[in-house]
């Protein structure tokens, strides 16, 4: 990879004299970035530019090249590509666009590139993209003219797209954040957000890492590598629209949107995800500073007014404004000639204009023992306090690394001074209040998230016997249950998915208990069935094609003797299997829509008992096409429908995740005992979580599990599976669907 | 008020030759802006200054004076206004801090300054403000020195906040957004926001006002005169802070925090809420283009990335990507050697080099009826393609106008050239793809129901018999109910809330249907109750103090016969009146940290019948101190306790205005029957929602009312109040609280 940022020699493909050619815009951009290794020239036609010779192709050069970058109609690049190949050269930057971006003729054309790429052990970045930058070798291979304007320092960037890596650049300059390495990889055909994120790790001269993605290449590669990264990662992923949701044949899968699982993976792994601009800046600047290691925050502020505005922001944030020492203002109030602050935080500094007292002031707050971060708000213009005001800030950047606490300056000034104090400091500013705040948020997060996540990966590390968690280990370390996989292989062998009955067995097989259930053909079944668990009990249709059973009057609860078993095992029959005109007079809308039912199944029902008072959760796993296995809980019935109020992870999962994806619910509450109601049995919800994380591990031949619900009762009373859904890959897909949402 | 803005004369009282001395900078700041009147200089010592004579009084001097600065220390503001008010000058700043924000002395100079403008009849902005200002006549009176680098135009600004209102301008000026008026009115003691928000709403330089508060006024006046206003006002509310909060005597008050009131406040009256700087230059860039008029949005991008990024926020800000004419593709096609676009919006122009044929797409766009508005983002750098580039902006701002639809421009490049361009060009520019998006939401959110606001308040002019809204007419202008009158005239002499039973008589009196119900002293009573009643009979204890009487064991549901009632009822009283020790060993965990209850209730009960299947909703409304009366609507039981969903508004409210409010409810879809369920009786609720509307307005003695829950069946079955809480202002205060959580 080295090669692609820190090259000897480069020979540009693509050149020529004419005046509209691109590629020589990345001879000019290396010449004006000051790069220190040699570079060639390659055209079609033989010619001169910047004083150098056009050669017509590598092989006439003589030196060795380390990158080739390459500019030309997409349908040139094979036989360039070959020729490389032939110059031995190992690394290329594909710039033209023409791909698979447009149609079957670039995805033939792609498939033509890599194997050339096989042939002769070529890496290539692109194509589509707009090449790399490295400000220390001098690299830079756009073939948009850029100005060498950048500020040198930690920050690598790699982006999909190349107009947003261009923002990123811009950005960081205006921002005046240093940039080291970039690349913009375009269809990453090859070369991938990986394999770079790999390398900068790796790269010395980078700090931090930002990575910008449409989409994802391989997301659990991506976790294993971003958990190991001592350095900071933040991706921003974009494509979340809803057009890119799979088609759902569970509720698992219809609640979990590829940008939820997204989002839950970057967060396990430690990444810091970038939602916008302000966020990213926000990141940049507070990262470098001492860490935000806890939550309580003091606020000093010039202006009453943005005081409060940060005071709002802080309590949405969930920072807390600490009390501060009495002694420690009396101290400071010997100073002064009035008695003009408060004891309060925020502190108003408003009507104190002596620089030296407010450096006293902010040294004195960073030594509380309880503050572990402050915010320094100053309105001033330049004119008059341009002076004061800088000797402060670097005043408060010497005390905030002699403290190891962030000390976020936000400043109210004219334009043109936050411009110039912006290049000329070496500390960040900020000029919203809210901005400061939000970046002490991030930095109190991210510091929070990535430290347990290290811990973690350090205990991995160490013991790689207890590989990836404590009690799950991946399903190649474990012999697979073997019940399970007779199952699954006689599901697989007469193509189709695992019944209602095989479903709990293999829930059973994994140590999820399931609710006592017999399966009745007909009502004297149903009767006998009911005498063997004890009445009261409930009735179900036992159907594979209904999702939402209570929906269409497949559902009866508590149901007391024999004399109401028949009645209502009459009814159900009746309501789910005549013909639609007599159910619509009944209301069953939903099973109206489709008259596919009707005959065909084959009219079981399930026969389970009676149980207390409980609440009902949706546990479901799944196979993730980006991040594989991951499992999902929520609160059951109209939370999940409504409110969509679920927690997702990717599998493993540690010991402690389960409780914590629970307590991250909205209606945890509930399940605590809200309202004079008791607790309920949290543990074994949490239990039920970790043997589902085990089983979707352990079987990657299954897509999608749903344990809906999963029935939890009172605190000791333990949690019951009463419905299983277990929808393997490809058996033969099930194509009938009466729910109106989870289809 | 003209006076502050466009005085003829001023005197700056406060100014001495000492190089410490702050007044003189107010003088320096009018010469500066090249104030147009004629500027006298007032202080303790004679002396001279900026060649201009200190005189020691107004008094001295002979000409007429429009407006006087002060700023002195507080104490000596009483014999300076004295003079002002024999020197007939009825319009002070007062710019000196001191006053009520110092404790009680300061509050105490409050009122003898008050008093002194009234017996002058003047009127004074401040104290601690920074004062006014006025681009066009020159005026500028802050004692902070500005340079006069501000671009004039139609934005006008009142803060309350002089460091926020700093900001503001501070943020216009790099915007390069043109400020007409700005006024610092910091503790408000005599002119507040309402005041100059109708002298701006009148001052022909404004088109847009922005107000910056931390404290309202008089909430309701604002609201009228913002509805009467033909000009976008935006309003930033700090002091969001949960310390804000009034300490709630009832859920209704727990749920709607000054906060979440300001909120609903705001927006029925067509005010746009700034939360923070992103959204108030958004507002202010996007709001003197054409209207965004409908939700369909067209992205034109020349990169693929920005594109996916706006089109991730456009579905976050619910537009829709409408299909654009393929024939109108087809004619662009016809330009360009090769086919290098597709038909999809967004519409990347990435490998399109040919800045007519943007200007030609952006224009077809634009024509299209299905079109309501264009994002356009270009990424460019300047030293290559400035010059197209600004001839292209300057074209779509002639298109946007033409064609009266917004085309957002966003454009990634250097810093420089962002910066001078948007100086430059008078149309406005973004950056940051999420930020163009969002502007256009803004727009079409904020004239969507700024029209309705506007349309309303002309049905009321054209209609004042009609007046106020549709249904509901003020409390003035109608008799008050006389039984509600009587009752609450008993309960306050008598120094006490309403009873339950005088509750639901009031509700009844307002035609919102009450269930059946009877009060019973005993088991024998209650059993007498039940069989007027009728079997299935619901049982609940009668007591004002308890406010979630089922948490405490306070309802029984579901009584079948006479044996059964006796059983429960010796039973519920004994869990609510025995000794807390046994008590704790039962779980009713509440009523045991509260012994007061014990032998001090009347133990009455009362008997409803036993209701079919429905929902609970809870309703409410109260008198909120800044705003006067609200109503509130939420799904009971868990849904607001966990979920706290509910709606409000300031009442009066308009006949369609219920329906909105339950329909902006997250469990709305419960109510229209989810999940197979019926749809319960939603016009039975809006009914009630109405009344309980008019009945707030009617009687301001009424602090708060509960109706929790408001029962309603399935549609058709109606809705029934099941329970009243009435709480009076300061009848006696009920002290005596169970609920951990509405306490």
């Amino acid at each position: 990879m080295e090669n692609f940022f820190n090259p000897k020699s480069v020979a540009v493909i693509g050149v020529s004299e004419s005046p509209a050619n691109m590629a020589k815009n990345i001879v000019g951009n290396l010449i004006e970035f000051g790069f220190k290794g040699i570079i060639y020239q390659v055209g079609k036609t033989e010619g001169t530019l910047f004083s150098r010779k056009i050669y017509r192709s590598v092989l006439e050069i003589e030196d060795k090249i380390d990158l080739a970058v390459i500019l030309t109609p997409a349908a040139a690049i094979p036989q360039l590509m070959e020729e490389c190949g032939k110059k031995n050269i190992h690394n290329i930057v594909i710039e033209s666009a023409g791909f698979g971006e447009f149609g079957e003729k670039g995805k033939e054309l792609e498939k033509t590139i890599l194997k050339i790429a096989k042939k002769y052990n070529i890496r290539f970045i692109g194509p589509n993209c707009i090449g790399t930058m490295d400000l220390a070798s001098g690299l830079a291979t756009s073939f948009v003219s850029f100005k060498n304007t950048f500020k040198r320092d930690g920050i690598s960037i790699v982006s999909q797209s190349g107009g947003v890596g261009f923002s990123y650049i811009t950005t960081l300059a205006s921002e005046n954040l240093g940039i080291s390495k970039f690349a913009s990889i375009g269809n990453k055909l090859n070369v991938n957000e990986n394999d770079l994120l790999e390398y900068l790790i790796d790269d010395p001269e980078t700090k931090i890492i930002c990575i910008y993605l449409e989409g994802i290449s391989n997301g659990r590669k991506l976790l294993e590598i971003a958990k190991r990264s001592p350095k900071p990662v933040l991706v921003q992923k974009a494509n979340t629209g809803s057009h890119a949701k799979s088609i759902a044949e569970s509720h698992t899968a219809a609640l979990s949107s590829d940008d939820k699982v997204v989002d839950a993976a970057l967060k396990q792994s430690g990444i810091a995800r970038i939602l916008d601009r302000e966020t990213l800046v926000n990141y940049l600047k507070i990262m470098p500073l001492p860490k935000m290691r806890g939550n309580k925050l003091a606020i000093i502020s010039r202006s009453g007014g943005h005081a409060i505005i940060a005071a709002d922001v802080s309590e949405q944030e969930g920072f807390e404004l600490a009390a501060l020492n009495k002694n420690f203002l009396h101290d400071i109030e010997k100073h002064l000639r009035a008695k003009v602050i408060r004891l309060t935080n925020p502190i108003d500094i408003g009507d104190l204009f002596d620089y030296g007292v407010y450096a006293e002031i902010i040294e004195k707050t960073l030594k509380q023992p309880n503050i572990d971060g402050v915010v320094f708000m100053h309105a001033y213009f330049s004119e008059t306090e341009g002076t004061p005001s800088r000797v402060l800030f670097n005043k408060i950047k010497d005390l905030s690394y002699k403290y190891d606490k962030p000390v976020g300056i936000c400043i109210a000034t004219d334009e043109d001074e936050f411009s110039r104090l912006r290049k000329e400091l070496d500390y960040p500013l900020f000029n919203v209040p809210s901005a400061v705040v939000r970046a002490l948020a991030l930095s109190r997060d991210f510091y929070l998230k990535r430290s347990s996540v290290i811990a973690r990966s350090e205990v991995t590390k160490q013991s790689p016997a207890n590989n990836c968690t404590q009690g799950i280990a991946t399903a190649a370390s474990r012999p697979r249950n073997d019940k399970t996989a007779k199952i699954l292989r006689t599901c697989l062998s007469q193509k189709r998915n695992p019944s209602f009955q095989e479903g709990m067995e293999i829930f059973k097989a994994y140590g999820i208990p399931i609710v006592k259930t017999i399966q009745a053909k007909n009502a004297d079944e149903a009767v006998r069935a009911a005498a063997k668990i004890g009445y009261p009990v409930v009735m179900k249709i036992s159907s594979q094609k209904i999702s939402h059973k209570t929906d269409v009057g497949g559902v009866k609860l508590n149901i007391k003797n024999e004399s109401q078993l028949r009645e209502e095992h009459k009814a159900m029959m009746k309501t789910l299997f005549q013909t639609p005109s007599s159910l619509r007079k009944q209301g069953s809308r939903a099973l109206t829509r489709d008259s596919r039912l009707r005959g065909n199944d084959n009219r079981e029902v399930i026969i389970q008992p009676m149980l207390k008072k409980g609440w009902e959760l949706i546990l479901g796993a799944k196979q993730d096409p980006n991040f594989g296995p991951v499992v999902l809980a929520g609160l059951g019935g109209i939370f999940v429908e409504i409110f969509k109020d679920t927690t997702i992870r990717v599998v493993p999962i540690d010991k402690d995740e389960p409780a914590k994806m629970l307590s991250e619910l909205k209606g945890y509450a509930i399940l605590q005992g809200a309202r004079g109601d008791k607790p309920y049995d949290i543990k074994a919800a949490e239990a039920a979580i970790s043997k589902l994380a085990r089983l979707i591990a352990d079987f990657p031949e299954i897509k999608e599990i749903d344990i809906n619900p999963f029935y939890v009762l009172h605190k000791g009373g333990g949690g019951f599976a009463l419905d299983a859904r277990v929808i393997l890959f490809a058996p033969r897909p099930v194509k009938i669907k009466i729910d109106r949402k989870a289809g």
